[in-house]
């Protein structure tokens, strides 16, 4: 199974988190955390690395649904998107697979509600592919 | 494959918290980000959830060697710990497995760098569970 689904946008690297908020939206994931990858190892380890931002998407709804059929399952949540440069002129988006990440969660009815989370990045991810 | 690693503190939530925060740093992880799940779902669908943080750890030398193994590993990124309230005087802590959560990346690589944070976070728990 892969864990992730990805798209590649032919736009700096802003406008394409701007477009990756704006189709997270479409499907009810607001962004609630927010990790510059770039800055953060520059100012912590003084490491060059290129431009790479972790959005955390939440769906409030489908994470309350989550919470209440598995109260651990917080330590796989929000869904990470991740956007990055991967040329000059071309940025990454890859959002995580949560049937995949959360496989080893032994939990039927979790397995659902997350194919449910799964098919809206898929969405997402289509939207991305398709402007 | 257990997918967390937990403890259980009879100290008030937030003191729950600063413990957890303090044990993270004994083993080189800052807490990059902080949900307030019984917040965050008030303010967004009105429901009441009882204290629920996840706390986004990240040892930064450990998240760099990581990044360059596997580049959309960011999509499993921090490591979530979660505190939550389980009963009134006893509070829960529980570190996510990175071995399990990362399981379905086909990577043995990375696979030997999950092992190394998965030992330090079950250190973090061990401390918690001995102070």
């Amino acid at each position: 199974m892969t864990y992730y689904m990805a798209a590649t946008l032919n736009v700096p690297f802003d406008e394409a988190i701007a477009r990756t908020e704006n189709a997270l939206k479409t499907e009810g994931f607001g962004v609630l955390t927010r990790i510059d990858v770039h800055e953060t190892l520059k100012a912590k380890i003084n490491v060059d690395f290129p431009a790479y931002t972790i959005l955390g998407a939440c769906n409030p709804q489908l994470a309350h649904e989550a919470l209440q059929i598995e109260n651990k399952v917080g330590t796989m949540l929000p869904c990470n998107v991740v956007v990055q440069q991967i040329s000059d002129d071309e940025v990454e988006v890859a959002a995580v697979n949560p049937v995949a990440s959360m496989q080893a969660i032994d939990n039927p009815q979790l397995e659902k509600a997350a194919d449910t989370v799964r098919e809206k990045l898929a969405r997402v991810i289509g939207l991305l592919n398709n402007a």
